[in-house]
């Protein structure tokens, strides 16, 4: 009998075990998002409130959405009057010429390191910030701030933050890649760009904002917006005939939102030194994937 | 002595129960990079072989980074035979002209959801597609794929897998957001552009590669990369006199890749419909930030 209850109990707990398991292994994973990283988007649950057919962006969710307090982003979008579109359709002609301008154009895009001192207006960077403004978002949430800095100060702040991370990452690296890497690591910690670039643009992702009422607006996909921004920002960094080297500091974005007074709910992602290329600056000597190589007709 | 027996169990059992869930948690969060999610940057470790200084990007990794069989990728790229830059540098003024005109022209750009039958030529969507070709990528892995399709039995699975989707999308959202949204909800289930558009160009991310020695080649940054290209892609459609509709339908990627048949390390993350807007095409009467919301001068 007592035996008969310690099996019991010992299946009682053994079951209680799973349950708690499975629990927190289900918990843990609908904060996490993991479904996003390795598994087809299948797995992906529709987000109540979502309107997929919006102008939406689908990488994943920064956070768990809450269900009951969400808004369809969509709504306010479909709630705004209908204008015509400004469009002026062109023949397929002028469309080819347009379109090889614009590739004439952007293929000599070249990531640059050295950068010459010479003044850029101000007026440029602003277009340029402007074109990133352009781009299309999860329901026209626009979750991008683009902090533009030219106080020398503020640049040799940012490269000092740079660099020391630079150097905890070159020490770390040491240990794992010494035999095969040693000679190629010790060239680049030294960041001058950052010093002499008239212009550092740091981009920052905007995880959430805040609604007319004051509760916190959830941005849907506010990465994939952010990032296609930069993107269209970058073709108009190159358009202006003005060079940038795209670059992502490991380990300094809280530090660079501490220095730019960001607040938390916003992400930098990008860090974009802005001007002229230096007289001498040299560039690899790489190829790009053919067309055929990055394109499948069906 | 039984009574102690059993509670001896029950304690063991709770405690097995405490680790077994511990466990699963952390194993499922380091599985899922949840670190990613909500956490800044400054969580992120540097990854042993990657050179943060090169054309890297910093959204998170798709896995965990082996270090052991992790190569530099900036190393290919030092190792390249240097170059001098092609570029004319353009006066202050020039570049301001420049800057306005890429930004006139950017900011007539909407998203456009009512598409003419109107051919397009297949050289206009090349060189579109040759544009987001021409975007930076971590350690140039140049990580995308764009399908191209024109094929209309294929256009017309496409718009089958997506509205089966928006329609269990639908359903799910009827519980929740019913009393708000019903009427805003019911209004944009059918998606006729998927068929109406002459091209339909799905985009893939390359979340690995194969190294020449046939081992898997990490794709630093996929994400991040593939999404400005994008961008500069957008920006083509735009320039050529296109229109899209920047959409990412959820839950549809593992569909679309199996019907476009992508290898399983490519995750679909676009689908944008591309052509000429019908003449009768309406967009919502909507604002964008002024630049004093988007950019911080400092």
């Amino acid at each position: 009998m007592e035996i008969d209850n310690g099996l019991a109990l010992r299946i009682g707990l053994s079951l209680l075990a799973a349950v708690i398991a499975y629990i927190l292994l289900v918990k843990s994973k609908n904060k996490s998002g993991e479904r996003a990283s390795n598994e087809p988007a299948v797995t992906v649950t529709a987000r109540p409130g979502k309107d997929p057919a919006e102008e939406e962006f689908s990488d994943e969710p920064d956070e768990p959405v809450e269900d009951s307090d969400d808004e369809d982003p969509g709504a306010a979008l479909e709630q705004l009057p209908r204008i015509k579109l400004d469009h002026e359709p062109v023949d397929g002609e002028e469309m080819c010429r347009r379109s090889q301008h614009f590739y004439d154009v952007m293929k000599k895009r070249r990531t640059v390191r050295t950068f010459s001192k010479r003044p850029v207006p101000r007026e440029v960077v602003e277009n340029i910030v402007r074109v990133g403004g352009t781009a299309p978002s999860g329901a026209h949430t626009e979750p991008w701030t683009y902090v533009v800095v030219s106080d020398p100060e503020i640049k040799a702040q940012i490269r000092d933050i740079v660099e020391r991370e630079e150097e905890v990452n070159y020490d770390r690296r040491m240990g794992t890649t010494w035999v095969k890497d040693v000679t190629l690591l010790g060239t680049d910690h030294s960041k001058p760009y950052l010093d002499e670039a008239p212009y550092l643009i740091v981009a920052f992702e905007q995880t959430s904002g805040v609604r007319p009422d004051g509760k916190k607006k959830h941005h849907y996909y506010s990465r994939l917006s952010a990032s296609i921004s930069a993107g269209m920002l970058l073709a108009a960094v190159h358009y202006a005939g003005l060079v940038t080297v795209t670059s992502t500091p490991l380990n300094c974005y809280a530090a660079l939102r501490d220095l730019l007074e960001r607040p938390a709910t916003e992400k930098a992602f990008l860090l974009l030194p802005i001007g002229y290329p230096s007289e001498d600056t040299t560039v690899p000597d790489l190829v790009r994937k053919p067309l055929e190589d990055i394109m499948v007709m069906t």
